[in-house]
């Protein structure tokens, strides 16, 4: 903890000198109130201290989904929760603005040596009875036969990388939970680190159709609830300070299966990026959007026109003929943990 | 010398014991002649002798050639060297494939400790007159009253930055040189590595206006030649394999104002993304050009339709209105040169 908050502070930060030329202390003062920040946002060139640092992400947030059009006041929200900072931060961030949110936590019965899905699991529960809210619960061994783990080890899917298997899960029971609760938007704590980690990789080999796809906002499409992303435009460590700050318990580790994923070897060449040019990240995401909304991308036609029918299992829609991939890979899964029983 | 063959030969070599398990021997073999190779391309999985080298170079300009339609067998072509291994290689496998390739010589007036200009100039001269080749040559000191650097001095352009003043005046002059000499298509000796590293920088802030023309070919427009980049697939460890393999004697040295300039960070962090998975500059490349013949890149309206009209000074083609930037800038250098003389 104590070395989270060293990172928060120090973290090239402009010190010092500059700001009191005569003493030798150093810090930081807040831009608002002029106190001691809490947190110095380089790549934005502001200083805050707690109190305008918890009062600036709400009203950020509040900018965002209004900027990019992610819901209205009325809407219901679906807050898909993993008990990291990001999703809890979101969560009590969206309830601090008086939206109407509940949470949804799918159990994916990982454990990696600490229990990880157990100690996640306990923590969004802590984090909804706290504060009243409801958080609806999936648990995908008990629902479908298996954990992620043997079904990736079941499966082809992903040459046996769990985290296709996972993701794959995820977006279908998030999208499912929302349709059958009759919400109005899913959204997610992704941050900016991980928006543009995605984006970098798409970039890398130019996925135009997930290229086009990408943004604050999905809208829906038959059988597709809207998905938002309110925390987009934030830093991980801003989102990470919020948290903390805030007094917000959440788990500190990394999923256990992500150790190696692309996504995180790209995440570590766009930090050089960024520490040799603070606001590389996110003037790399904002341009992408600029481009995107002058009309710079064009969709392929044989991608927008692809048709989709419903999964004769579960009625979701789906591009494949018959089965969704979903329940064709868990239908798999569950006959071959047969076998092995 | 040495050090660089070195390079070519040992770099990431999928070596030796996997092709002669028994012996302790570790060579690579030519997979066209099962000679020792001299080039092992990782990126291809391709290793080839010195003959076979020399040969698959030019086969695979052909082939880049017409691929991108980028000029006729009876077109007159206009090469811009720079007595570098890449712009002399290209000289060199243009003439052996039979066209009709005369060259441009910018002088830029660059020491740099080492009369960088001036043997960069001999080099290109001897390279010409030991094959009977037209060399024109230009020389910007001679021709516009101050060198490069002296002008980078005294504008504003670039913030003083050599590459901003150096590139205006090295485009100007070759297209002018091209049309005067009335040459169908002006060819540069771009690589694959200078290639993705622009195509990376201008996709860190989505450059839209340079993403959409970018390519293998720039057609003529009204007062501008046609453009094209014969060499745009080949890893920079080709063309200097080439240059080395047929005895061009070229500048080692790269020009000393390029220290710090963005394209080399860019240069950096694009050599650990290859170095991590080879063949990766290429993908990013490929399927790029891949995006934009899908019509993926709509080049937004604004930018397609600039009205372009002749420089009151020069007459080539300017968005500007009056002169044209380069005409602007060097009438500016003259007259502070002339004031501070």
């Amino acid at each position: 903890m104590a070395k989270v908050f060293a990172w928060l502070q120090s973290s090239r930060a402009v010190t010092t000198e500059r700001h009191s030329p005569k003493a030798g202390i150093k810090f930081m003062k807040c831009r608002k109130c002029g106190e001691k920040a809490a947190i110095n946002m380089r790549q934005h060139k502001l200083a805050l201290c707690r109190d305008h640092f918890l009062k600036w992400i709400p009203d950020q947030t509040q900018r965002f989904i209004e900027k990019y059009q992610m819901f209205k006041p009325e809407e219901r929200i679906l807050v898909a929760v993993s008990g990291g900072k990001d999703s809890l931060g979101l969560w009590d961030v969206l309830v601090r603005l008086g939206f109407e949110a509940d949470g949804l936590y799918i159990g994916l019965g990982i454990d990696g040596g600490s229990g990880y899905s157990a100690e996640s699991q306990r923590l969004s529960e802590e984090f909804a009875s706290q504060r009243d809210l409801l958080l609806h619960i999936e648990d995908v061994e008990a629902e479908e036969g298996a954990t992620i783990l043997q079904a990736a080890t079941l499966t082809q899917r992903g040459k046996g990388k769990t985290c296709s298997v996972c993701g794959l899960t995820k977006r279908h029971i998030m999208n499912r939970v929302a349709r059958d609760g009759q919400y109005d938007v899913l959204v997610t704590g992704h941050n900016l680190d991980d928006e543009v980690a995605v984006l970098f990789g798409n970039t890398l080999n130019w996925a135009t159709g997930y290229l086009a796809r990408q943004g604050p906002v999905l809208p829906a499409s038959p059988g597709f609830v809207r998905k938002a992303k309110p925390f987009c435009r934030f830093y991980e460590r801003e989102t990470a300070a919020y948290a903390l700050l805030r007094g917000i318990e959440y788990i500190y580790d990394e999923c256990p299966h992500v150790v190696g994923a692309k996504s995180i070897y790209h995440k570590e060449l766009l930090n050089e990026l960024e520490a040799d040019r603070p606001g590389a990240k996110l003037s790399f995401y904002l341009s992408f959007l600029r481009a995107k909304e002058s009309g710079f991308f064009e969709a392929p036609v044989a991608e927008a026109h692809t048709e989709l029918t419903a999964c004769e299992t579960c009625g979701q829609p789906t591009s494949a003929p018959g089965q969704c991939a979903f329940c064709r890979t868990w239908e798999k899964v569950r006959s071959r943990h047969a076998a092995n029983a």
